[in-house]
């Protein structure tokens, strides 16, 4: 396979841009995903690609809970401080105010959130898969639309 | 949960819009599919999520292989034709030419595509997880970008 073409053809493939976030007990993780998609209506589930060596994946092994957030267009430069590594000061994660919902973290400038509990692991590649049920929704905000991966300027695969 | 901030939460997901389609001996499928993502780099997986009475479903589950295209911007009546059952007449699958690579019907008229081989199924719900290694992949011609869902006006989840 031409790794040229195999890059510019699975890069045509359409992304949002998402915070995912877990906790358990002090230990907080909040970081940046792409592949997440849903999955079932019934029960309302979704599936989520996480890198194997993220604190994120982490996380939601051990506790199966968390939270995922759907940014809005013009939140790309919230979304750049997603990629470092997770810091918890007081209110603040990574510098962006969060509350916390059921125990998980809500990050409360982005308008859309859904908690979901992993129903099942496929393991994948480089990134295991989660199928995870949608149990709570909410809005932080009103907001017309959804941040699209391509407007960014950003990639995330190939 | 509120059933209708769950729909309007869950359709701020992004989405493509794509055809996968599957061969076996003179049966075919062809079916529009819309919760796909790429799910590893290395190696390269993709996950799709396809409703269990579907014909593409079926076809998957016992042959484990299949095409995955990725239609253009403007390709949305072309999309439409993959709403309707599966019917084959000559070199047309719902109407519209295909050849066959590597035993897989591959439609000419969408500049993307590439073939997958099924490497773990996870159970789902009303759609089954299939995540498939992209052993393959194709261009039929240039073209800039991908088809969006948001601009079909169409939505699919919720």
């Amino acid at each position: 396979m031409d790794p040229k073409l195999r890059k510019e053809v699975l890069r045509k493939l359409h992304y949002g841009v998402y915070v995912a976030t877990a906790k358990e007990g002090d230990e907080h993780a909040a970081a940046l995903v792409t592949w997440v998609s849903q999955a079932s209506l019934t029960p309302p589930l979704v599936m989520m690609a996480l890198r194997k060596d993220s604190g994120i994946h982490a996380l939601l092994r051990r506790t199966g809970r968390g939270v995922v957030h759907i940014l809005a267009e013009g939140q790309k430069d919230l979304a750049s401080d997603f990629f470092k590594p997770t810091r918890v000061e007081g209110d603040r994660l990574n510098g962006h105010p969060f509350r916390l919902e059921a125990g998980l973290p809500v990050l409360t400038e982005i308008p859309w959130y859904f908690q979901v509990e992993v129903r099942e692991w496929a393991e994948g590649g480089d990134h295991a898969v989660a199928v995870a049920e949608v149990v709570a929704v909410g809005k932080n905000a009103e907001a017309e639309e959804s941040l699209c991966l391509r407007t960014t300027g950003w990639s995330y695969g190939g």
